[in-house]
């Protein structure tokens, strides 16, 4: 008998029953608060209408830091920080006018700056359409020299997961206007990154090689894009003008928002959950990216209500300047390295606030499996999705010290719709789905703060 | 050898895999058809804009009888028919006012007659508030006679399906008239089925007891019921005024709309997908039921598009009064009956056009596992869920005609939000996720079409 019990032990689950009851009532307890009691949309809400756009460097990045900071004191965290980084400084001015000329009329686009363009007036410029980038050799100088070129490559419908169709094809934003210098373009014009047919042009970074000319860099909307298009088709010789006076300032003083339920056991063990404060100017960056700002320190707050004592310190980071430069993610990271804590576990949110779906897990399969185990728990709360995937730009440069990154997947339908465009409005974020988030990563960090990653 | 290889035979599963490699190649097409070729989207918009409210009776539903069935043609299914049902004809007339009288304002509230509510003129009538039906029998005649009974039960928010906390409180829409009626109320007021604090105040069907009174019945916003809760706590005595014209006409003749890809080998087995083509007509059923409709005649022209023959009669019904009467889906069920058509599946889409989660199974275990064992075919497009649940109000009379009826289940957070309400309009309509929604249910007629139900 007494070997029996013996071989019995050995193969006993390291998440046993009992545990997974007991964390199955606490995960219910955990969503319950959430639905009932939930601030996230509140304090989004104050985010969008009352601070708004925040790009690094502007004032309202700097109001939305403060604001961010009173909301984590007002909840009464064990800790909050202020960190301080140095951050880029675009603007993207008062002046985006893009008109295209055809035989019959002056037609004004809908189009807007991307994030780093240099300004420029361009009159009745030759346009030409590209799809491929290696439709620039083919046409070399003689093709372009002097001319716009007009990326106009849709995202992909047929991904199920849209931000496959976006990583297929935002290469045309980042990297277009410097491709197109190389031969001479004097500015260039992106079809938005969006897999919706509307009048919103999306902005988004991009970059200049420093071997050829800064030019313009524009987004058109996806309707205009697809006018365009046809518009060239019928008359090659259309022609388009543009004015736009963005411009890069000095480098500026910013800050992350860090926030702490200190451990009571291993303090120094961190588990850190985090979004980008930063968001385009465009709209009110109500889902890229408060939501996973708001979600973030909901995180905690629904933790530190239910009266649950973290073993390891649960911390909530609102990362500087995501959008363009990455600034506030390397510098935490860097600080990080020379403390010493230890991140064991990163969880960012920056795919929006919608319906959940589950977590990728930006490691091998062996953390993959460590992290799966727990997706039964969190099934009836619709995570299925457990897989191996990117954990989010602002926690990547903390892979290096072995932290496992995780990213929170909500549902990716509508993200694009919205994504850096003036339609990314707290109108269009749903309060049960916004909490739905917050309280996924909440059972996230209760189970990894309890089980450790063994 | 030739013992293992049938050992080896007696143990293949009657899916096998070599049939499981074509029919991921096949759903993937389908997936790619709709999401590259779709017109449910463009369908469902001029359904909405050009069509909008089309309660059973109404001039509307008939318009839209007539648009679908024009729709069907143009995608040359092989058969349109109109099936005859007469059908309930409530109007909701032009006049609805309700306002509360405070010791310093009069407040109109937003209210809408709930759908089949006699009319009435009420002035200045005390109000009695109820959160469960026990708290009438409690206040008996003494506290109700010639008052107003206010039904302010909220759904309970920590529901993760929706449906759920929507059938833990309708009863007071559907049965509260009747009930306070019982006990001399002269009109009802209920708190909207919704979990979003709005303005919108949401219609539904509603019930007399023909042994009492019927009292005009309303329903007011969540906003309003909320406000109302507290001013009645705050003033006993405060004081509520009706007018609502509202009136319930003749019975109509109305139709059934319904379209078939004839079987090429057993066209006497009927696989159905349908939805319900009247909508409540304070908004433009959208979502309820627009979404089903349009997903249901798409998933057929997807499968015809990609040059599928059915073995079986692949057909679309589009339901008349299923709001109001559930006419529509009865009468096609005895139709049905007396025909030498036998009904082996049946697919509901009435849970709005949102991103796909998986489908609910009308049956026992052993049809719960036939239809799960596809499972692994739809999760690569969101779709998880395969449980035991309800598959629709429509098909549901074709259950005791030993139909296995299937339920399409989108995700649930933001139907309520819409439902039966001025909001359910074709801009809450995602194009990509009533698209997946057809696919989904393509992929599920063409598997249970290529392989029965053994």
């Amino acid at each position: 008998m007494k070997k029996f019990i013996t071989s019995a032990l050995l193969f006993l689950p390291l998440f046993s029953f009992s545990q997974s009851a007991e964390d199955s009532v606490f995960i219910r307890k955990i969503f319950d608060f959430a639905l009932t009691n939930g601030q996230c949309y509140q304090v989004l809400t104050h985010l969008c209408t009352q601070i708004g756009p925040r790009l690094s460097g502007s004032k309202g990045a700097d109001q939305a830091v403060k604001y961010m900071q009173s909301v984590m004191q007002q909840q009464k965290f064990d800790r909050v920080q202020l960190q301080e980084v140095m951050v880029p400084h675009w603007e993207r001015g008062n002046v985006c006018e893009v008109s295209a000329k055809t035989l019959k009329n002056n037609i004004t686009l809908n189009a807007c700056a991307l994030g780093g363009s240099v300004g420029g007036a361009i009159k009745d410029a030759q346009v030409v359409e590209i799809k491929q980038f290696s439709e620039l050799e083919k046409l070399g100088e003689a093709g372009i020299k002097g001319k716009i070129v007009f990326f106009s490559r849709p995202m992909e419908p047929t991904h199920i997961h849209t931000f496959e169709a976006y990583g297929a094809c935002v290469e045309q934003r980042w990297g277009g206007a410097a491709k197109a210098a190389k031969y001479g373009a004097i500015a260039s014009l992106t079809r938005s990154m969006s897999l919706k047919e509307d009048k919103f042009p999306h902005t988004g970074s991009m970059s200049y090689d420093t071997l050829y000319a800064k030019i313009p860099a524009l987004a058109i909307s996806t309707e205009d894009a697809t006018w365009l298009s046809k518009a060239i088709a019928a008359q090659q010789n259309l022609s388009i003008s543009i004015q736009l006076n963005s411009r890069t300032l000095p480098d500026t003083l910013s800050h992350n928002v860090i926030g702490d339920l200190i451990g009571t056991q291993i303090p120094n063990e961190i588990l850190l959950a985090g979004g980008h404060l930063d968001a385009w100017d465009n709209g009110q960056g109500a889902h890229d990216d408060g939501a996973g700002c708001v979600q973030s320190i909901e995180a905690l707050r629904i933790l530190k209500s239910l009266g649950y004592a973290p073993n390891r310190t649960i911390r909530a980071v609102l990362f500087m300047n995501e959008e363009n430069g990455l600034r506030g993610g390397k510098k935490y990271a860097e600080i990080a390295a020379e403390s010493n804590q230890k991140h064991i576990l990163a969880i960012e949110s920056d795919r929006g606030g919608f319906t959940p779906r589950g977590f990728y897990i930006d490691s091998e399969q062996a953390d993959v499996l460590k992290i799966k185990k727990y997706k039964s728990l969190l099934e009836p709360y619709g995570l299925h999705d457990f897989k191996k995937g990117g954990g989010g730009a602002d926690i990547g440069p903390l892979k290096k010290q072995g932290t496992l990154c995780l990213g929170y997947i909500p549902d990716s339908q509508r993200y694009f719709d919205v994504h850096h465009a003036g339609s990314d409005v707290i109108e269009n974020v749903n309060k049960r789905e916004l909490e739905l988030g917050a309280a996924s990563i909440a059972a996230m960090l209760y189970l990894i703060d309890k089980y450790g990653l063994n």
